[in-house]
């Protein structure tokens, strides 16, 4: 099912700023049982990318009505909801007022394997080095073109994900998850102060922490000190928490990973908090 | 007149990559009695794109007679075609095969003042910097949020355009086109392998340079270095070839441009060269 401004539609006019130059921002949020999860925080970080780009806010509270309409029936399935700046004419000018368009869309619940989270994931180093841009880095908008060019570099499906550097060889984030490195009670993770996503789950595991004894810190990250931690974990809204196993020569002890943090995560998917 | 992929027709399938990730490519080309100029400039720097971003290359005289058939009857206007990498599905790998998409829509000529052109414009600085990524730099593809950043800067209609500078404090081009600097018989432009649309103008002007006794040079410029030139001039391809004569305090003798060089980037446009 697919609603445009609140009614069922499939298509969007060529004039949409978020066609015409990305001119928007999205959300990706799991659906439990007909209930999309991590609403607030989804919320949360929408309203920071609507205020980093000057959008007139969209209505919440509708949004909350249109997603559970989207996902009604839904056991397990993946809302999108796309916010653009609406229509506009030629040229980068924003229209003002502007008239935000809604765009929300149900897709299947990827089935990732459960040797992701058993056994880890095999990841790799991404050639497409992300650009540095304060002003765009933390929010999810829509100039995605580093990330696709970036998971077009590989087709082998055992690697399931991409890690992005900066311009400056920081270590920043996969292409569509964020990172973790576990390094004896430290739980570090890249600051996203000039490049990447700050994503829902990230924040979670960064609030949750200390209930597994473990101290959050953002900080910066090379390749080299990933080797030298004890484990390295993978986070997004849809896989939630996925170990690494193996980056390049490095194969991480998974047993490190708080049992009681991953399953934490899993059940946080049951809840629409 | 709108046509997608040939057809009359003026929304797009919300699955189009170039809304979900502003995947995809544009040129704004002028149209003079119906017909579109500097297409295979257009169409070489659109081919540029599709090879950076690994597009299935679009028929580029099938392009034609849709550009054709768009401009029909049209004494002045502009032709806007965009081209994006088609339908997916969720995530940012592209599909294999793609199937671009083509839109073409035909816009209002826009009659800039003639004193822009006799007395030049004044221009600013812009705060938004541009990322440096030169695997996007030269290329006019749909990522463009810094340039919305930037041309929401101002309002003053005073101003015509805002230079933007990227991370280094070099600058690169105006919010929406090419910068040269006249120092002597030396044409200055900025080189724009890390930021920057490469435009069709900006390369005719390069290449037609040495008729007019000027010497060409791709380099690096500084705020300092612009204020230290004889005379300053924007180009894009609906404005043509625009003067400066303000920009913040530093005032330029307009007369230091050569008349033939105006002259001949203005009869460009007859031309559908």
């Amino acid at each position: 099912m697919l609603l445009i401004d609140g009614l069922p539609a499939d298509r969007i006019p060529i004039t949409d700023r978020g066609l015409q130059y990305g001119d928007g921002l999205f959300e990706t949020i799991a659906v439990k049982d007909g209930l999309p999860c991590l609403w607030q925080r989804h919320m949360a970080r929408l309203e920071k990318g609507e205020q980093a780009l000057g959008f007139t806010p969209t209505d919440k509270q509708l949004l909350w009505q249109e997603a559970l309409q989207v996902a009604a029936g839904q056991t397990s399935a993946v809302l999108k909801i796309v916010v653009t700046r609406g229509s506009g004419g030629r040229g980068y000018r924003p229209p003002s007022p502007s008239h935000p368009r809604r765009i929300l869309s149900i897709h299947p619940w990827p089935d990732y394997p459960a040797e992701w989270y058993e056994k880890g994931i095999e990841i790799r180093i991404c050639e497409t080095r992300l650009s540095n841009q304060s002003r765009l880095a933390g929010i999810k908008h829509l100039n995605r073109l580093e990330q696709v060019l970036a998971r077009a570099e590989w087709e082998n499906p055992d690697i399931a994900e991409g890690l992005m550097l900066d311009q400056q060889d920081r270590v920043i984030c996969g292409t569509q998850s964020n990172l973790f490195l576990l390094k004896g009670d430290q739980l570090l993770t890249p600051k996203l102060s000039t490049a990447g996503v700050a994503g829902v789950v990230r924040e979670l595991v960064l609030e949750s922490a200390e209930q597994f004894s473990l101290k959050p810190r953002l900080t910066e990250l090379s390749i080299d000190d990933l080797k030298q931690g004890d484990v390295l974990f993978m986070t997004n809204a849809i896989m939630g928490l996925c170990p690494v196993v193996r980056f390049e020569q490095t194969v991480f002890e998974l047993k490190k990973i708080p049992a009681e943090l991953m399953m934490f995560i899993g059940h946080t998917y049951l809840a629409a908090g």
